[in-house]
């Protein structure tokens, strides 16, 4: 490790490593390094329990004394859940800070540097920035917008259908690709989807990673209540359910729902569920990320509410064909393709011979 | 330069600098190596002129004495437009042949070899096999089944469109995408769409590169001959435009379009036009390749009777939408997402942030 940018990666690396398990918290990790040693490291586990910064510090013990700090995010100078961690870098005899990234949060927002700064600590920030708010960018997008940071997951044949007319869709992609798509449930707070996958499909929407892991609250878009009391998505044993719907719901279906435990929530007495309400719900429940799974009309209200803020498609090298299979973005018929929306930093993945294209909108 | 591979390599360089320019004849390309140095090198460079093995032995000269000869296909020994390769290889005093691949045309397969041998000339082959097929993968299913080797090009958005609704189509890709789409153009025999396509986009179909190249054939598929009798591609000034339909065509259209000089050939008593004939009379007047950029009903009925060879699909990010908007394949709708056709062999290469997925069915 040479440089303030080798030791950032490696708290970087760190955080990373609680994707899916810290909201509404975000991730964070900490490295102490005193001599050019590493003496201390953390990552901040679960909300509710200890900052990556304290569980770097109590490794480190008494080595924290003249040491250096590494810390992804800016850390707090306030009491929430735990007690400020500038309190606990500045009884530490820490020598000097560097910092990933400010914290958007109000209640940090600068506030936790300039404490360090009146205690004579040194601060160095921001190292790294970009990867660490990249990382965060669910967090940041929450604490900017109050609303969740919105993923569209598609997965398409060359030919761009989703599914044959009649709706089978088992399976367009390989079982590597599969796989990573459980991996980002695991990665996202909740999964959403509209009634028409879950009348199509029956999905159970957990996340089945080999080595388990945090289960998503599962969201389906539901004007009507037409969800099956008896469909997967209603046995909450494994993982929650919220149902959003209309004022026009089926009043008896909502009991029966929520009798099985799915929690239903009405955004109104419009005709269709309200995508604003629905996130603004999410967010005021600490939800940071959705990921939105579902049919092409599902997928073209978000698209068209502004609503996406990352695309994740996956596609199959094979040729369906049909001209009534449908696709992942259907809605109202565009008359130009000038307007359609472009995508932005695009990295794109292998899974097998199936490929991943990564955007923001 | 170390191995029969290395020098292999080099003549299959050599052959592939002349694609486009060859057919019906195959690309060639040939090098003469004597104690470790190049004394001769040649591409066959248009049908009716020297073969690639006369162009390097000719420059040469006798230095080719006691040489190996490296060439990419097996020389032919018969009279053709030219006389036979392996007459010239001989009279040249050459000690060793090594070949890439055997030439699959019934007039010369294994025959060039064994004279060669008979001669005294040890012959070694096949060497660095399957890259020199798949140079001439077009001339050896042409010489296998008298058709011409079919790719389907396709260009789509990340949701899998080709056009709007309303048929507007520009642009989809970025500058980078349809500069190499002239460039596989002119690297094709011909070039086939459907008459839906002339009608939506009145296109020259022409190879517009900036250095020039020969043009291909223009092909449209039109039942009824509504091609307009003023578009871009009765125009035959830059390109041939061979138009085929049914006996049912409009008889005073067709005489028109012969007035201009486009070919017109009616492929029989059918509703519609009848690729097999399409291909059989393609394939008998020496097209070796074909490039299908069809809309989706053409490129669907190519599909399903099997007559795709390779599929080039190009994917811009970025998102239209529109339940309507059509894609790149349509035509009847399967019921399983386990009848699509399965690529394999697939390579991936960028255009910018444009992505183009090519591979074999």
């Amino acid at each position: 490790m040479q440089t303030h940018e080798d030791w950032m990666h490696l708290a970087w690396q760190l955080a990373k490593s609680t994707a899916g398990q810290t909201a509404p918290n975000p991730m964070v990790g900490a490295c102490v390094v005193k001599d050019g040693r590493l003496v201390g490291l953390g990552s901040h586990l679960q909300a509710g329990t200890a900052h990556a910064e304290v569980h770097a510090l109590n490794m480190a013990q008494e080595k924290a004394q003249g040491s250096t700090l590494y810390v992804t995010l800016e850390p707090c100078n306030h009491y929430g859940r735990t007690p400020p961690c500038t309190e606990k870098i500045i009884t530490s005899g820490v020598k000097r800070v560097v910092v990933g990234s400010l914290d958007p949060d109000p209640l940090v927002a600068g506030k936790g540097i300039q404490r360090l700064q009146e205690a004579g600590i040194e601060v160095i920030q921001p190292v790294y920035e970009e990867a660490c708010i990249r990382l965060n960018e669910a967090y940041f997008h929450h604490r900017h917008t109050g609303y969740p940071f919105v993923t569209l997951k598609t997965a398409m044949t060359l030919d761009g259908k989703i599914a044959t007319h009649v709706g089978d869709s088992q399976w367009i992609t390989n079982e590597k690709s599969r796989q990573k798509v459980h991996q980002l449930r695991h990665q996202h707070d909740a999964i959403l989807v509209g009634v028409g996958t879950v009348l199509a499909d029956n999905p159970r929407l957990t996340a089945r990673l080999e080595v388990g892991g945090i289960q998503p609250i599962r969201v389906v878009v539901d004007s009507h209540l037409r969800t099956p009391i008896d469909s997967n998505i209603t046995d909450v044993t494994e993982a929650k359910t919220w149902i959003f719907t209309t004022d026009a719901k089926d009043q008896q279906k909502e009991q029966e729902l929520i009798a099985k435990g799915v929690k239903v929530i009405s955004t109104g007495a419009g005709s269709q569920v309200d995508l604003e309400v629905v996130l603004q719900t999410l967010g005021d429940h600490g939800i940071l990320s959705l990921l939105v799974e579902g049919g092409g009309e599902v997928n073209a209200s978000f698209l068209h509410g502004n609503h996406v803020q990352k695309v994740i498609a996956f596609i199959a090298p094979k040729l369906l064909g049909g001209r009534n299979s449908p696709t992942s973005i259907e809605g109202e018929n565009p008359e130009k393709m000038k307007e359609s929306k472009e995508l932005k930093d695009i990295t794109i993945e292998r899974f097998g011979d199936d490929l991943c294209i990564i955007g923001y909108i």
